[in-house]
């Protein structure tokens, strides 16, 4: 890794220019190039394990909750019975972690298409590869994409959980894909995606949710704290083919003993209401 | 300055050990030892101008204005008729330019220990500076803490706009300096001071508030999204003296005319709302 100097690994992406974010190293545990991407697992002196992808931090132990948890309870609560789930992308298993907690959740299908990263996340991220241990989920190796072109009004709610647009996840941000995703879903049905950060990509912000209102009748932005993205912050851009939806109202709301149940460190029904409050210059940017 | 390599700044504090952010510098603009601190402009590539204060990021031109507009008008928001305020801290004129926007503050008194930093940020800052042309403005070169003593039941507000509690600010954070805010405001009088962030700072955080309570009725804590910040995020412990308030429901509600005609790009009256509310691990440690 080059990106490693004097035990700190440095992040660097074109995305976001002349800022970026650094993390003391203890040991690399472990570096591939798959089919698909430069594939590394850090052990880090403050945040625990992370994975990097292409040079760009996916998840670090300390914070990957935050992310998650928003990613999947916002689309989940906000749909009255999400039975069938189906996930692109998330090879680390954190999403599938979280939306199988969910008490109506009966069937979860994922398809991610670089089975190293499933490899590595089972061996050195436990924590998270947790998530393929249910018995209610399916777990495919291939491309979203192409899955979905065989897969019509299945599902309930899907949630890509995919790396930034350059390189594998490039076409996961294109308006087709959102026009792919309404077709796989049944009557109802809602999408979440990562969409970029406010601070640093609010053109890939807007237009992402622009596609997204192209195909959906309702379509909003929001967002969460995460440390180790750039900014600080990773939003998502929802979607629902139910006209009536109100996003920042949650269908399913949940005491302080589910949150505790459930081991939600983030999430809980407050936050899913504030995470759709934007500041002042996005939600102008995105009107 | 030792923290510039190959055009880049490097923040480095042992307040948040093992993750780091660094900023590409175009120029260098100025360099000082004061009798308090080591003051630092510099012009980067992404962020504009930036002032660093002991080797620590105080202000970007690109996101300095969400840091401002909260700190200032969470308190003043909350308040019934702020007509007096007082700032402590604040050098670089960012909070007084948001105070005196609010159309009910009539008179606003300004405390900074450090003449420089005013100097400073006069010269290479105008856009924050330009706080201090207000004729609403008082501005003393002084400790806040001593220039308290003799000020008794005088303000409405108090907002301790601060460094981190290492360095000159380390007094701000403790609990006499609540018990003095206390007497220095009128009934019913709100303070709110920087605390800083739940992701690296929790102890620091949950200590502050703790102070904060023993001292005031009422006390929460508040957060918004500061990219150039540790962790991107940056918190406020508030306190009121008013134990009926409700800190995340403004007095003062504005239009999107008036967050025009005051140019707020981040605060708006739902995010006021929507910055109360909590992670769960926050809510849970902050319980």
């Amino acid at each position: 890794m080059n990106q490693i100097k004097n035990n700190w690994f440095t992040e660097s992406c074109e995305m976001w220019p002349g800022g970026t974010f650094s993390i003391q190293v203890k040991e690399v545990l472990h570096t591939e190039k798959s089919q698909y991407q430069d594939i590394c697992i850090l052990d880090t002196t403050n945040f625990g394990k992370v994975m990097v992808l292409d040079g760009i931090i996916q998840c670090s132990e300390k914070d990957e909750f935050s992310y998650q948890e928003m990613i999947s309870f916002l689309p989940l609560c906000c749909h009255k019975n999400p039975e069938k789930v189906l996930i692109v992308g998330g090879g680390d298993g954190g999403v599938a972690r979280e939306v199988v907690k969910h008490p109506k959740v009966k069937e979860v299908v994922q398809v991610e298409i670089d089975a190293k990263v499933i490899e590595v996340s089972k061996k050195y991220l436990p924590f998270m590869a947790v998530g393929f241990d249910s018995p209610k989920l399916t777990l495919h190796v291939g491309d979203g994409f192409e899955f979905m072109k065989n897969h019509s009004q299945e599902f309930d709610v899907i949630i890509t959980d995919s790396s930034d647009p350059v390189g594998p996840a490039v076409s996961l941000f294109q308006e087709n894909y959102f026009a792919l995703m309404k077709s796989a879903l049944k009557p109802n049905g809602i999408v979440c995606s990562q969409a970029g950060t406010m601070w640093n990509d609010i053109t890939l912000v807007s237009n992402t949710l622009k596609f997204c209102r192209n195909q959906f009748p309702r379509a909003s932005y929001a967002y969460a704290s995460v440390p180790t993205y750039p900014s600080g912050q990773i939003g998502f851009v929802i979607g629902s083919l139910d006209s009536d939806i109100i996003f920042d109202t949650p269908s399913l709301v949940l005491s302080a003993e589910d949150l505790k149940t459930m081991n939600l460190r983030y999430y809980n029904s407050e936050i899913h209401k504030a995470a759709f409050v934007l500041p002042t210059f996005v939600r102008n940017t995105l009107a």
